[in-house]
């Protein structure tokens, strides 16, 4: 029981058992994330704790030294890279790396939160875009440090995050394509509720402003950042009278379907049509031809997270937003309009 | 100290401290991996722990409940698939994964066991091929199982271990071939110091065997299992003077290599050259064209080797291995030869 501390010292763990009208032991379980404590005693020993500012004192010897990692799906092609920056970092603090699989696109499930509770790492790296605020009630209560991984742009204000650089990306992307003077450029972005897919869009349509080319509205498609979204608008793309000569493809996975979408019409990249991807994930090399692509640092990202959390002060003051930048990588992909 | 016990009852831990003339605490810094023992009075400790056949008491109430999963490196295209097996089983088993990457591709490093005999999870997941005997006698005396998955068909055969059907893979690819009456199939395996190459073109030999065709020294290539390799071979088979109509890949790595070097050469996959990979992992649905391939069974192996690691009985004895099966996947890169 010696192992908590308030943050000024003011109260104890007995004064908040007596407070909530409940035994030392009791308030030890809640803090402990244990299941066999009423949903009605933890919320009033947790609301308790949060008024007297009572903050479980970080683990000084870390033994077994744990980072957790926090995905809701480990399909992403993204999945891996987050999980190699994790790792290096981890590594280089003797820490261990926990994977766990949870909860939906916005927030892990509530099996996670008991199973972090028990398992007490040193941080925590999320890659969910908000979190519930009893999620980060529970996590800041238990001392331990969070950061959230956000590839999809949209930070929690209070809560510190690392993103990139969507709207300059999109731009780049695009504005390589008219500097190679394509005039017709179409762009595949990602799904409309997505903040990254709207950054995107708004640097393609900066980058044809600057060009003094008009945004053809017809040119704007919402996909779901898959190759069978970017095969599907590419089909259509190519379909229009006036088909654009370059596809920016809003992912690498869309990319692959623009591809294929070429090969099906008898168009030859980058002779026929130009395409760039966005993520610069592996598979990008290895497209034939190679991709073109907006490199998303997803590693460094990562990276960059899981030193926050071994950087963080006590307090969890100090949430901050981190954006890395984004930089376009030519590959094969993409050239000067061929003539049609 | 209560946590441990002889499996025959025969020798209590004073009793080993007493054989080896250190002390209870010592012995028990053995056992827990502490590296503040010398490695002489390490040696000594685990020779007559062994000796005596002293194992570590399973944990019966895990928690938190950690399935480790080890691999030397993250970069390779297999890594997600297992990791997902694992997970499902570990999540299954109300536990968590550990990811932990160390060593080379033979061994993890020693720094990775002196971790784990500090985690003590529930089990150990190794994507190793042979294990040194020290990793395996000190993973045995604390108790924790352990199962290889290996899909470089090399097995120890002290181990537990999960494989599949290298040579019945290589067999299946090269008859589809024949089938379509491809007369001239090259081969780009993986290296040759890995069983599972060899085995694969153990298959291919038998399949033009049985369509009673020659085995063409000239078509057989030795690659590293990348796309580089696949692209290298694919460029010297191509500039034969009677070139192959068709390539068996040996991964899909390899074969996106092959898919790159056609088109540099103007082939096109299927009309002109046809393409069989091997692995069926996720990229193999998204190449242009999608890949005909041999379905390696990863994220089951993976499962497999986890519910291995429940099932296990205590006493380490009945080390076995499973071979799942493979089979081929047709998609759109074979197809008959085309007139040339």
């Amino acid at each position: 029981m010696g192992n908590y501390e308030g943050t000024h010292g003011r109260v104890t763990l007995a004064e908040v058992a007596k407070l909530s009208g409940v035994s030392l032991p009791t308030v030890s379980k809640v803090l402990n994330g244990r299941a066999d404590v009423s949903r009605a005693t933890r919320a009033k020993v947790e609301r308790l704790l949060e008024v007297h500012g009572y903050r479980r004192r970080p683990r000084t010897a870390p033994w077994p030294g744990l980072v957790e990692l926090v995905f809701h799906e480990l399909d992403s092609i993204w999945a891996m890279e987050l999980v190699k920056g994790v790792e290096q970092v981890a590594r280089e603090n003797r820490a261990t790396v926990v994977l766990t699989v949870s909860g939906t696109r916005h927030t892990p499930g509530p099996e996670w939160l008991e199973g972090v509770l028990q398992r007490r790492p040193l941080g925590v790296v999320l890659v969910f875009s908000t979190l519930p605020q009893d999620v980060k009630r529970q996590l800041r209560s238990a001392a331990i440090p969070f950061v959230v991984v956000d590839p999809a742009g949209d930070p929690d204000p209070d809560v510190p995050s690392v993103g990139s650089a969507n709207w300059a990306g999109g731009l780049a992307a695009t504005r390589h394509l008219t500097a190679l003077n394509h005039k017709r450029v179409a762009i595949i972005t990602g799904p409309k509720d997505m903040l990254c897919s709207r950054a995107r869009l708004d640097g393609y349509r900066s980058a044809l402003a600057m060009a003094a080319l008009d945004v053809d509205p017809r040119l704007i498609r919402f996909g779901d950042f898959h190759v069978q979204g970017g095969f599907e608008h590419a089909m259509s793309l190519l379909d229009e009278p006036d088909r654009p000569t370059a596809i920016f493809a809003g992912s690498d996975l869309q990319a692959l379907g623009v591809l294929e979408a070429a090969r099906l019409k008898g168009l030859r990249v980058p002779q026929d049509l130009s395409v760039v991807g966005y993520d610069d994930v592996p598979l990008a090399q290895w497209s034939s031809p190679p991709l073109t692509t907006v490199h998303q640092p997803l590693r460094q990202m990562a990276e960059e997270a899981s030193r926050m959390l071994f950087n963080q002060d006590e307090s969890g003051k100090g949430a901050q937003r981190i954006e890395l930048a984004t930089h376009l990588v030519e590959r094969q992909s993409t050239a000067l309009p061929g003539k049609s």
